[in-house]
């Protein structure tokens, strides 16, 4: 299949050189990004990009898809409260067909809001990776394991996880791939730790875990440990190149100095980490200081409560100005990394996605600028400021992923809207009624 | 003019008892509503609001409609060199005319976005005023008032107020009203803040002041006159009730106290104050718990970057989670209320709008659900839930102001969009470039 997307008012290329090109087309062949610049137009899909600005699609690298039917069910509550009284009662009465819709419905919203890739923990996976690849999103699915030191529960949270590796490995999609998802170091023993370790590096995948997402969660475990969480896991030898350290938000100096040494990739939640107020504020700039790869996630829409990437993108740069005291911490450039070629590099993907460079697949998103919210548009580098301050995942009017159009004009091509949100609907009453 | 919105799927009223309506009709004669339940369809306009819900339209106690033009001009800048190097050489290049097409631009985004009500503060006030009337908005508009300390100016810009508030008397508008504008205590006399005073008192209008944004502003203030800003405003007689503080970040208890005692209203700006990252978060909540009015502003775009009131208020419930520990902080019908009738009764109009209640103008906007990021509704009070937490100001589909539609179905009545946005493109070329 063919693409050509041309004459696009600016193209933000995420290239290393960051470059943004002005009135530029962009040639797509077999899924990949073939030519950019002037271009033929002879192609089977030929979209038009004047007034609108192309960028490579967003990535998300921490969702709980499924949970896209507990938005809005139980708000301002308390995490531990709000898990035990709301969460997890529903979370008993999951089934595979509900886990589908509500992925289904996560999947439609991140169309909509131009999110290209995912990483999901959940359960039911085999559900969600039969939506995703309706849906035509690029993802990274993991299954929960909880074994809450009950080496019963282990045993079944292993046999659990390695049929849902299986169902992935026989699915032999090159868009959806499969990370171990050992939950938390608090929710899961030594042995699961190590063994998902293990598995991750035999496959050479990654792993997807919560790590110090509140102060109480912290404090609790150096309580019960005499440690913390990070160093707990730096000696067991959990920490690695592979992880993906979702939240990381309770981190002192030190831990940051562990990330770093042992090259962990993190996911950092700012949305739902105020929504929950679990306490304090990442460390990003100090993560980024030392290198450590920061990319972004939303977490569920259950503690978001959606799942637009741009809505995270400007939060995020509004707390970490805020809590500095300091307006020119992480500038908007910056927070389209970490959405872009940051997340790529969290999930091992930066080869393939993250970036508009020739070779790369091509999962790219236009942003209509023909919205109040976007005008004037002044030009240059202010355009990022524009889709990061000012656009919301709603300006997006195109999404492709791996040179497939998943929406194109506004319109979706891989999904039916209407059937999508009314199956969703239905199955969130199935679960709550 | 008669309007019957039939069948909406939710009234959130925003009256005394918050009362939420399901499957309801609301009916407008006259600018006003004078029915809420069910209605005959016999009407000018007959709005099918199936699928949605309706709400009062939100309302803005803050913004500088014109500097839509500078939005994305300049970001991640301190403050003060944002203001020398990029805002205050701009705006000494403004005209009426480059106003006007701002402010259009401005109005424009807000119908959009369920804006129906506003504070504005800026220059060429008449111009001002001609694209608020053409748009078809509610506002009050005040001339910034900054004299510097200099007797001349203070002169110059007394001749201005008046000569504002005289055009705006003048149009004999219901819905365009005028406010004093005294810029703030660090930029104008004393003589100045009292005549601004006066003038309020004889015409019954508001005091439109920033006061306390920053950290720097508050201690180089009390660096210079011994005493901190609101403290100094007692002291010379400005507090009122008539007065809308803005911002009002750097305050301790006791001035707090000192609101409260003379019923001062605040506007709230929560995204502008991180952006700018001045220092601090405003004490919302202290505020609220003495009974100091609190309402919402988005600020001017330039330091926001939009006007959407629902990304305002969904930050706004975020960020004082986050910065309190504790997620139970502005639950969401807390938040909606900031945005209705606090506004309202900021700007001395509750007995007008912010509530769907029998015998108020009408200023209503219609939120359409079928949205991926408003799917499932779980029902009652979840739908402000929704609203807060999950919807943007481009899930609005219908606006109407004092029984006048301005959007219906998403297509604009008021305004020719494309030629706003054109025109607006042009005027801040001119102003830029």
């Amino acid at each position: 299949m063919s693409i050509v997307i041309r004459d696009c008012d600016w193209v933000v290329t995420q290239s290393p050189s960051r470059e943004i090109l002005r009135d530029c087309s962009v040639r797509v062949e077999d899924g990949r990004i073939v030519k950019i610049g002037d271009s033929e137009h002879d192609a089977e899909y030929v979209v038009d990009g004047s007034g609108k600005v192309l960028l490579p699609g967003l990535i998300n690298t921490h969702t709980h898809l499924s949970m896209s039917l507990m938005r809005g069910f139980a708000d301002d509550m308390r995490l531990q409260e709000w898990l035990e009284t709301k969460i997890w009662p529903l979370e008993r009465r999951l089934t595979g067909e509900v886990c589908y819709h509500g992925a289904l419905l996560g999947c439609l919203e991140m169309i909509r809001t131009g999110t290209t890739c995912f990483m999901d923990m959940y359960f039911f996976l085999g559900d969600v990776a039969r939506a995703v690849e309706e849906a035509g999103l690029r993802a990274i699915l993991s299954h929960a394991m909880i074994d809450l030191f009950d080496s019963k529960r282990s045993e079944t949270q292993r046999k659990m996880t390695q049929e849902a590796l299986d169902a992935i490995k026989a699915l032999g999609s090159r868009r959806v791939g499969f990370a171990m998802g050992p939950h938390a170091p608090n929710t899961c023993s030594e042995d699961s730790l190590l063994w998902a370790k293990e598995v991750a590096e035999r496959e050479g995948i990654p792993i997807h875990t919560h790590i110090a997402e509140t102060r109480h969660e912290q404090a609790q475990f150096e309580k019960e440990k005499g440690m913390s969480e990070v160093e707990y896991l730096e000696k067991i030898g959990f920490l690695s190149p592979r992880l993906v350290a979702v939240h990381s938000v309770f981190l002192t100096g030190k831990e940051v100095e562990l990330y770093a040494k042992n090259r962990v990739k993190v996911s950092h939640c700012p949305v739902s980490n105020m929504k929950l107020a679990g306490g304090g504020v990442a460390p990003v700039r100090e993560m980024v200081s030392r290198n450590v790869t920061v990319s972004l996630g939303t977490d569920g829409a259950a503690s978001n409560n959606c799942l637009d990437m741009f809505d995270t993108m400007k939060i995020c740069a509004l707390v970490h100005k805020a809590h500095s005291w300091d307006p020119t911490v992480l500038p908007a450039q910056q927070v389209l990394d970490l959405a872009t070629i940051e997340g790529a590099r969290a999930l091992g993907l930066e080869s393939r996605v993250g970036s508009i460079e020739v070779g790369k697949e091509a999962d790219l998103i236009l942003v209509d600028l023909k919205s109040p919210n976007l005008v004037p548009i002044h030009g240059g580098n202010t355009v990022v400021s524009d889709l990061v301050y000012a656009a919301h995942g709603m300006n997006v009017d195109s999404t492709i992923v791996a040179g497939k159009p998943l929406m194109l004009n506004g319109r979706l091509l891989a999904l039916d809207e209407e059937k999508v949100m009314d199956e969703a609907s239905r199955a969130a009453l199935a679960l709550t009624g």
